[in-house]
């Protein structure tokens, strides 16, 4: 697909709900000195398919598009999809690096340890959204700025859920693999294919992603559930027709298919644990583009091999990369893929275009899109909390 | 997926559109002499499937569930899906079958020259939408009446058609692959996803199912064009944002997407030859549940293999079955699965009801559902011609 793409209207303004009120006092990174700063940015490698399109700019090899700009102003920028181990890339930078850029796609784990020897970081960045991969406790205790591009890839995960619901719902992929192997047996896809039409789906966590998935589902004519900390302003309740359910438990037994759009924290680890799953309904159909340890890994297994989950699909899985023997990848009625609902092309273009922006003010010593603040002056964001 | 579902609530009511007039002067079939009649049902096998769902009607096993009903009031019905060839099971019943109800799922070709064999014959039921496998003309030439479960599968249809949509768009099988052959490249897939957002899709024809498309479409906030015979009515135009593309050859450059919503007849057969493809983008997403024989079926697989086409993804072929050897099974970039959209368990409820509402009004000598109609007193549905 050629598609024009203009990165211009990429970064989305949401209001703000990062529970961290305005502040003119300034952090640690934003008084930074100036001159030259070592910025080191970890994503995951194209090789050959990074010059297959010009607005890849995702890849370790189009380094969000800011190559040029950096060094022009005389800054340092390694960019490495080399993250693990004690002799990777990522680590001989450490000590002296001021900025660190990671993804979630291709997690740069920021731990307590790498943040005590890294003297010299001011300023952690995430190219898109989640930043469980760094340590916030730590980050906040060391007087470092943490930031995403919040809103950069909402709709583009939302899409994707969105697509995860329908290719469960449909039976898709024993119909696509009957196409490839040759077969044509339409009962054998036909007998647990529904119409999305008139089942229930419930949203654990309604935040930007989920109320973007919802008004999405709005014209397939659903009953809509949400669970979340807070009730949805009435309009936007009223707009999507969804229902409010404090009470997770009380929710989980109604829906037909559930999907997860809450931030990994100490609360939500390993919140989906055999008991959990148990409280839904036999077949349950459950999409998790949120993050992998969200879930008990085994306890997803289980289901799904005993018929209590009838189809699992996301693009989150913990570790990441999932190794080889990962159980999620062989499990029965599972439409599971890469980490990818992000960092489409016009994903890519949104969050290159905000970390640029967040460099510039850093540079020039101005505030960030308040939004985007995940760690400031010692603070967690209360979605992290 | 273990659901409540309700079939009263099934057959919906649409304006209709047919084209055919009201008329109290019923054709031949109405008139039918009472006693029993021999009533012939063509559809898939579900062998080990059919007792996996209780509500799984549309398979031979679950035969629209009207069989005890039927043979209670004394017809016999012979249910089949045996339906090539000389020697096949529904050429025995040929001679003296009443009705025949058949499906687009596993099609009963209803021939000129089966035609002029059933002396008999008095109605042809289509078990969902969708009666090109029919000679309407000899029906009609015949004074037999050809009649659908209209609006019956629509939904299960268009949603199934935003399904595919988001799939090419989002590059979702390479990911698949990628799961279960153990691999991990985000860059891989990465390279060509696309947010759906902003991007133009054309709907070609903007009948029932096209609508319902649009009516899906609209959050994702694309640009959406529609080419039909007709304007939709001001407020649906107004309700979707979707416009009128009066030339379908104006339209076809301008789409990133393309969906084939159009009945096969005689002036759609084949309409999308190498030389319509060839006025589309470049890397163009086609969709197509519609029919296979819209298609140049080898002008698709160069147009994939080139590049032209960048996605291609439907369940529809011809013939169908599609032989193991059809070459759109083989052919990159496609996301194809046996004819399967029209036939959920839901989907099969609403069109067993009404297949058995029409049954039972044929045996009272009473009028169908006027959208129904497909051939009614010799005169074809616009629809179709």
């Amino acid at each position: 697909m050629a598609m024009k793409l203009a990165a211009t209207s990429a970064i989305r303004s949401f209001a703000s709900s990062s529970g961290i009120s305005g502040s003119s006092a300034f952090a640690r990174c934003l008084h930074a000195s100036a001159g030259s700063k070592k910025i080191v940015g970890v994503f995951y490698k194209a090789n050959e398919y990074a010059a297959k399109n010009p607005n890849f700019l995702g890849c370790a090899e189009g380094a969000l598009g800011i190559r040029e700009w950096l060094e022009s102003q005389g800054h340092q920028y390694i960019v490495t999809d080399d993250k693990e181990g004690p002799n990777c890339e990522l680590e001989k930078h450490i000590p002296d690096l001021h900025v660190l850029i990671s993804t979630p796609f291709h997690p740069a784990y920021v731990t307590e340890e790498r943040i005590k020897r890294a003297k010299n970081l001011q300023l952690l960045l995430t190219a898109g959204v989640g930043s469980d991969h760094i340590d916030l406790k730590a980050a906040a205790a060391a007087g470092l700025t943490v930031a995403e591009v919040t809103g950069s890839n909402v709709v583009s995960v939302a899409e994707d859920e969105l697509m995860r619901i329908l290719i469960l719902v449909r039976n898709f992929l024993p119909g696509y693999h009957q196409v490839i192997t040759g077969e044509w047996n339409v009962a054998g896809i036909a007998y647990r294919a529904y119409d999305l039409e008139g089942k229930t789906v419930g949203t654990v966590g309604a935040g930007r992603i989920g109320r973007l998935l919802l008004q999405r589902l709005k014209p397939f004519n659903c009953n809509l559930l949400y669970h979340d900390r807070l009730k949805m302003d009435p309009e936007l309740e009223n707009q999507t027709g969804a229902k409010f359910e404090e009470d997770l438990d009380a929710m989980l037994p109604k829906c037909d298919i559930v999907v997860i759009n809450t931030p990994l924290t100490e609360q939500t680890r390993g919140l989906f644990n055999k008991d959990k799953i148990a409280k839904m309904k036999k077949g349950v159909l459950i999409v998790n583009n949120a993050r992998g340890a969200i879930m008990d890994t085994q306890a997803v297994v289980d289901a799904c091999s005993s018929g209590q989950i009838g189809g699992y699909s996301g693009d989150v899985w913990y570790p990441q990369p999932a190794p080889k023997d990962h159980p999620w990848r062989y499990m029965p009625n599972q439409a599971m893929t890469p980490h990818i609902s992000g960092t489409t092309i016009d994903a890519q273009l949104r969050y290159a275009a905000g970390v640029k922006d967040m460099l510039d003010r850093y540079f020039k010593g101005e505030e960030f899109p308040l939004q985007n603040y995940i760690v400031k002056e010692g603070k967690i964001a209360s979605q992290y909390l």
